[in-house]
């Protein structure tokens, strides 16, 4: 019988950073969540990132020197076998830093630095809605659309230090303008703001919609959350864009199960928060156009939620 | 220095048979082209390639115990790991068949059986222009669109038997019809079948097209072979179909692009025969689409032509 090993994982968002202490055998031990406040600078950032791994550390009347290594979740593009943040657009000033290097010095422990959308996969395998698949593929709707490929459990990063960018994957030669990227891409179909922006070109044409009420007569209050609440109360507006919303994901999942063959694919993210309908009517559609059907794939939904990006650092962390 | 080893390669085509016996150091020693005759029946095709596997060994001067292995590529739905075809709807009653076994036991020599597709990636790899990359994609664009994904040369295989179906990657939620499969596919767009239908619909609206002439005024004789003489002769409508058709391609390869990050895209098929012109224009249209203008990866037309299928096989018999 092994003994119990801890690490540290530490989940790096635009907003909120969120810290566990882990154990190998407990999971997380303690958790604690604060603002990332990226606008104080790397430096601040760095001490902050420091100053919540000992917090942990010590609220889970821990040693430092029990802590096998920290894992760090971070937005990229970043290089993980290096440890170094090359750019991160969401977090201002968040580049070209030796974040495993100078972040470790802090802590007197190894860090180990992965893509977050990565360490999340990675928490949804070890505990969550990935369990036992050889062969996983995360999608995560977020205000992005981001993926990851999991081979037993590891990353499969192509020729260097990403791949699986499920959202930069083309549905079609064009579509609607997103702020990042091209035309056309699974992202500009839906993420949370591809979502929004088709709800309110219809808006503009539909007065009697029920978006109306819940957005407060302003259109900048639309939000997939807005949607998904409206599609509930059966408003047609909500009910075709959540639809179409779900045609599309349904035809980048049948492409997934072509491309991969994999044996589940985990869905998270924000849009998926609300509920189950949209990964059931895309499921629905995937299927009617995977080969075979898909019946080797299991679409499911993630089911840790925020933890997924923490737990899944710090299972790194427990890693040689 | 590993002393020369040898192998026989065998490559099932729906029309043709070529067989090679191989050699470590040297390559293809001896090669042969047969008919299938699948008509036969799959107990005359077991013993033509048993047949072919026993003449090349002959012609090439060896013994039958100097071949480690005979490397069969076949066409699928097959199960590469346990030796059997599951269906080929290409080749007549070649379904349900534990090939590997019954021609093993014909042979004497234990038969390695492969996907066709993914044996002419492996001969690319290994010989061709795949050489030397670590994550390698195929594209084959023939009568359909097959695809292959290899990992420091091995075929990566999803969650079980297959991976890779690049043809059944959908690049529209519609388009036109086509035989085998889904509306939208990059196989609906870009393969030899494809291009042939879709210049036929257009020449029904313009009856001035050189493709008239070079077709005898007979739509049945167009071919993709036909647009692409047109093409080279400038003919509007030729050029038209030749354009699109890159500009498919382009947005499939710039979707593997940001799925895979790979180190090279190879680019086999009927399609490519004629010339380069194509994959120029499809290369331009990927980088234009594709993350970081996927300047990582080469996109390379393939190197060997019809010969990559039974060098492949042949590598595949050298394996351990």
């Amino acid at each position: 019988v092994a003994a119990e090993s801890y690490s540290v994982g530490l989940d790096l968002g635009g907003t909120n950073l969120v810290a566990a202490a882990y154990s190998s055998k407990r999971g997380i031990l303690v958790r604690t969540k604060v603002f990332t406040l990226a606008q104080q600078g790397p430096a601040k950032l760095l001490n902050r990132l420091a100053g919540e791994a000992a917090k942990v550390i010590a609220l889970a009347e821990l040693h430092p020197s029990q802590i096998k290594a920290v894992g760090l979740g971070s937005p990229g593009p970043l290089d993980a076998q290096r440890g170094v943040i090359l750019d991160s657009p969401n977090i201002k000033g968040w580049k070209n830093i030796a974040v495993a290097q100078r972040l470790g010095a802090k802590l007197g422990r190894r860090v180990v630095l992965e893509n977050d959308a990565v360490a999340a996969a990675i928490g949804e395998h070890r505990l969550g809605a990935g369990r036992g698949s050889r062969l996983m593929l995360m999608l995560t709707l977020g205000t992005g659309v981001g993926g990851a490929i999991l081979v037993d459990g590891k990353p499969f990063r192509g020729q260097g230090t990403w791949a699986g960018e499920f959202g930069h994957m083309f549905l079609s030669p064009d579509g609607p303008a997103i702020k990042t990227g091209q035309r056309g891409t699974l992202e500009g179909y839906a993420s949370a703001t591809a979502i929004a922006a088709r709800a309110r070109v219809l808006m503009a044409k539909n007065k009697k919609s029920r978006l109306w009420a819940l957005a407060e007569g302003d259109l900048k209050k639309v939000s997939s959350r807005l949607v998904h609440q409206a599609f509930k109360q059966r408003d047609a507006l909500a009910t075709q864009v959540w639809r179409e919303t779900a045609a599309w994901l349904g035809l980048g999942l049948a492409s997934l199960i072509n491309i991969f063959n994999p044996e589940r694919i985990v869905v998270a993210g924000g849009v998926m928060l609300g509920g189950s309908e949209l990964l059931a009517l895309a499921t629905r559609a995937a299927r009617s156009r995977a080969l075979g059907r898909g019946t080797g794939c299991k679409i499911v939904k993630a089911a840790l939620g925020d933890d997924a990006g923490v737990i899944g650092a710090a299972e790194l962390g427990l890693r040689p």
